[in-house]
């Protein structure tokens, strides 16, 4: 009954929802767990690091990954390559820790598939009127991205029902401390999700 | 996808693991639920109040209630006799407000065959031995009632499967705010609860 067990944490969202700035509060609590960073080939943004937001590899690189089997899920999102390395959620859970990735709808969708114990969680914004505002404060945007983006998140939420938990990212603190209950909880189900790599 | 849904908890779990103090504890916490005070036929202990921690009934009162369909589940527990009223747990529900229900394993069973929906909470001793040391605590129990509590708590053990969540009440405050993120959680489902009476 009190048989320890690793959760998969699957983050996701639409793009703009603030999925960064959730994640960035679940790391300033206290419970452990091992944030699996994503491989990506597109450009840093400013503020980026790189090995702690992304890996930023080239497309070269991540032909090669993608070819060795080295990732867990990949997708192409907006022109640009997506990837979870498989070893390192692998690993951190042989180690005994639960594991977050952050990954876009599709990514989501793919983790399901492969592994059916992932716990997926759906960072959803308060409005579609909201999560415009949002995604035009962010300077990198272009007019074109932010129309494409928005067409995306509608046809995103429509991936509701694969998700096993949704959070409106309304205040940050109050979805980052839904998350942690939704951990919490799931740790005390009678069936516990037993992930297998 | 915001819709409002109420939640109708279960809290069950073996005589003696400490269901009364877990309530307590719920009550405490800010969260609004509805209690949903137990009726039953047995005599009152010290400290218990009626209307509060139980409605005491007479024997022929009981009979009365079950067969005027007035009970939600009923069962005969040591031989005395404990149902859940219909009624105030439905106008609870109405009013929008979440149920609690504290019922003995067997209860717990017959409410999740009649509302399949309902959510249901084990609150497990962290040991047999740490359970019989809390049933010798009470004063109300003689030696006999001792033995038979213990060999019904290693049946009701078996029945975890049929519960959603097994929460070990070690620490009753650590047991506390996990049956709240717990709650906190299921408010999340992508696919949440609807419950229906």
């Amino acid at each position: 009954m009190n048989v320890a067990f690793q959760l998969l944490v699957v983050l996701s969202g639409p793009s703009g929802v603030g999925k960064d700035a959730v994640l960035a509060g679940l790391k300033r609590l206290r419970r452990p767990f091992h944030y699996a960073v994503t491989t990506t080939t597109r450009s840093r943004r400013q503020g980026e690091e790189d090995g702690v937001d992304y890996h930023f590899v080239s497309q070269e690189r991540f032909q090669e990954m993608m070819e060795r089997g080295e990732l867990l899920e990949w997708a192409e999102v907006y022109g640009n390559w997506y990837g979870v390395p498989r070893q390192d959620v692998k690993q951190a859970l042989e180690r005994g820790l639960d594991v977050m990735v952050k990954v876009d709808v599709q990514g989501a969708a793919t983790i399901k598939g492969i592994v059916p114990q992932a716990l997926l969680i759906f960072v959803a914004p308060p409005s579609t009127e909201e999560l415009q505002a949002r995604l035009r404060q962010r300077e990198s945007e272009t007019t074109t991205d932010l129309k494409r983006r928005t067409e995306t998140a509608d046809e995103e939420m429509k991936q509701l029902p694969l998700f096993d938990y949704v959070v409106v990212n309304d205040m940050v603190d109050q979805a980052v401390a839904k998350i942690d209950a939704i951990i919490t909880a799931e740790k005390c189900r009678a069936n516990p999700r037993v992930v297998e790599l």
